[in-house]
């Protein structure tokens, strides 16, 4: 019998929990052979949600967590004090070994002080990007970073471009994948100080496929695989990402609704509507890892369902099939 | 009679020049009764767009200009250099009192680099910042700066903020318009070095309705009426909302073409999908003023069509009319 890949899973994080959290970890196990999953949480409401389900018992596991951290609680006041919560006890069976990874739904914040404080940095790692993929025209681009570390220093991301191209190619299955800095122009003599020092820096690195400047523009177009930036922008460009796209929809639903006669053709165009506007949905690609640490550290949107929870169990299956950390260990320390 | 209005328009800038150029100076004199249309170019280009239309041929002028700046010149060197451009000439009649505005749909570099030098700043104003109107679902919001001096400093979106307000609420007619300064999260404590110093500022500035921060995710909802920002991170919000939204209607389109239920209902939807689609059409609002300069100067997308450029028209005498730049004297210096 093969090894597990062990995934430990915040049963009790995010608004849907714990019902789609265990959902989701049914789905993954139903679908992947060798994964096995610790639900960390409330031990009666997890039984009650799993209660009358088929699965394989060798492979979900009930880790019991006696606290919860809330959204709204600071993030390293509630990583110290709850050492009962679902979420410490999971990113301590990463710290120790018993599992790879760590899903969560929960406080972004509390995530990503945990990550770095309990499970920690792999030694030569200057600060974890936090990366999600964001959808686009031809597949989805990495975006690094969207941490909470803001004012990042060009060697940081020298690094993010490093540690992001490594993730595209291995986890993602990209083979060299475009690498590009957001910038202001896509000019060499543009951008602001941060990104004009940084550009030689990338422009000169052996490990990676630069192919220059980006401009925002070009970013859901896919015109690179890997966007590299600084949190801060990498924040505005995801959340704008969302934003742009939620009014749009929102504001053609309205239109197509505002008419007899497109009322009618609404309903002819729904079904075909719906599986594009599937394909540029963000949930679709199972959360943002936390990369850089001693194992792996996964965020999944708070309102996250069943599918994006799968999803994530998977991309930490591949993330840890594919020896990632080793090739970020060999690479960049 | 009346003064007139004089406006200075560049007619040979843009893709659409001189024809889109021309049309849009007759829609305006058409549409306003004291404005006056200075069209700066090749004389005999323009006079044959205007050959067979009927116009008060008191209130649009040839201005004659033997050279045109092109769009891959280096900025600094054409406005040096090309004395006798179309670009050159109207910012020069702006700066002469001739015109009290200019308007160009040519190369954005050297209308920025060209207001600042030839036109010059108002005195006390630090940086002149470019702030084109945005759509949002409920109208549009004014994002300032998005222009080329990128690294500002907090002095800077301070008189940003200060500039927006004033023009928001007496060329956009919004009274006391919500102030907000774009941040990586809500919360108080958030945000970069930037970010953080300048928030105390806006906080104590009696002249502005500061709400505090907004995340690039409420910018399309319209949750702020002026939108304060670095260059840098303004250029990433325009460009991007461009993308964004060019990539999802491109998407629809080709879903709701992908079945033949689909293109049935299409049909019936385009009418008011397409009216719904040009209320978030950024080339409604008649291009981006360079603000804080000795007279306006007005920078149209280089693909505007005739509708932008009469709107650029209008708002170049609403500006004058409501005596904006008396306003930012009064207030800023």
């Amino acid at each position: 019998m093969p090894a597990f890949i062990n995934v430990a899973l915040d049963a009790m994080g995010g608004d849907n929990a714990p019902r789609e959290i265990v959902k989701g970890a049914l789905l993954a196990v139903g679908e992947c052979d060798n994964v096995k999953v610790y639900l960390t949480g409330d031990k009666e409401l997890i039984e009650k949600e799993l209660r009358g389900q088929a699965y394989d018992t060798s492979r979900i596991e009930i880790v019991h967590a006696a606290e919860v951290i809330e959204t709204a609680e600071p993030p390293v006041m509630a990583i110290r004090k709850k050492k009962d919560s679902s979420l410490v006890i999971g990113l301590n069976m990463v710290k120790d070994g018993t599992c790879s990874a760590l899903i969560s739904a929960g406080s972004t914040g509390a995530v990503l002080v945990g990550g770095q404080v309990l499970v920690g940095r792999i030694k030569g790692i200057k600060r974890p990007p936090l990366a999600p993929l964001i959808p686009t025209e031809t597949g989805a681009s990495l975006l690094i970073d969207c941490g909470a570390n803001v004012d990042a220093r060009p060697e940081h991301l020298l690094q993010f471009a490093q540690i992001g191209a490594i993730y595209m190619e291995h986890v993602v299955g990209i083979k060299k994948p475009k690498v590009a800095i957001v910038n202001n122009g896509a000019e060499e003599e543009k951008g602001n100080a941060l990104v004009k020092e940084t550009f030689p820096l990338l422009k000169n690195c052996p490990d990676i496929n630069f192919i220059g400047s980006i401009e925002a523009r070009d970013i859901p177009a896919g015109k690179a695989d890997v966007i590299v930036c600084e949190a801060f922008v990498g924040n505005v460009i995801l959340k704008l990402y969302e934003g742009v796209g939620a009014t749009l929809i929102k504001m053609i639903k309205k239109g197509i609704m505002s008419t007899t006669r497109a009322k009618i053709g609404a309903l002819l165009v729904k079904p075909a509507l719906k599986k594009t506007l599937k394909a540029f949905d963000t949930e679709e690609y199972g959360g943002a890892p936390l990369l850089g640490l001693n194992g792996l550290v996964v965020k999944t949107h708070g309102s996250a369902k069943a599918v994006e929870i799968k999803n994530a169990v998977l991309q930490c299956v591949q993330f840890t099939e594919q020896k990632i950390n080793e090739k970020i260990r060999v690479k960049l320390t």
